[in-house]
């Protein structure tokens, strides 16, 4: 196995976690769909109340960078980014290279 | 949803991380059977050779915490331990609150 991953954060403005989790959560039911998505996982760190972590498993770079095209992927970014607290960054890129519940479909 | 993440690094003894990942990854394969285990991800980050990531999502921190009681798992952590360079973090706590990809068995 040999899979591209991604881990990071997004800190928000101040109250505003829970609004782009939910938005989050929905990019997740459409790139379901998309080319080589295997994982998108959204989480809160009970530490950091303005800031909401994505991570992701994908076949490839290429296939992650292509669904952020995707019309509904691009109208939800439109959504998230006033709820954002300054440059998203780009998070720790990591190469999968096994392990268990990756989803094989 | 509302599920138990962690996400860890484990630095190695310069040029052990393979043999560490090959630990970890017969680590994933046992835990797959484990109470409540999701996910258990397997990583490198290209810029840090002698380390390896390790992501984990659990229905709770009580199954986490059961299985490094298994036998076999101790037995690997025994194994593990002599390759690991300092004492491995807790790593980061996450709370999962949605996603794609999850394993739902």
């Amino acid at each position: 196995m040999n899979k591209y991953g991604l881990h990071g954060k997004f800190n928000t403005q101040k109250g505003k976690a829970d609004e782009l989790a939910e938005i989050l959560i929905e990019a997740s039911q459409i790139v379901s769909k998309a080319k080589g998505c295997k994982l998108y996982s959204i989480s809160k760190d009970p530490s950091e109340p303005d800031a909401v972590w994505v991570t992701e498993i994908w076949d490839s770079k290429e296939d992650h960078d292509a669904s952020l095209s995707l019309p509904e992927v691009r109208s939800l970014i439109s959504r998230a980014i006033p709820l954002i607290d300054g440059t998203p960054s780009r998070g720790q890129t990591l190469e999968v290279i096994g392990g268990f519940g990756i989803n094989e479909n």
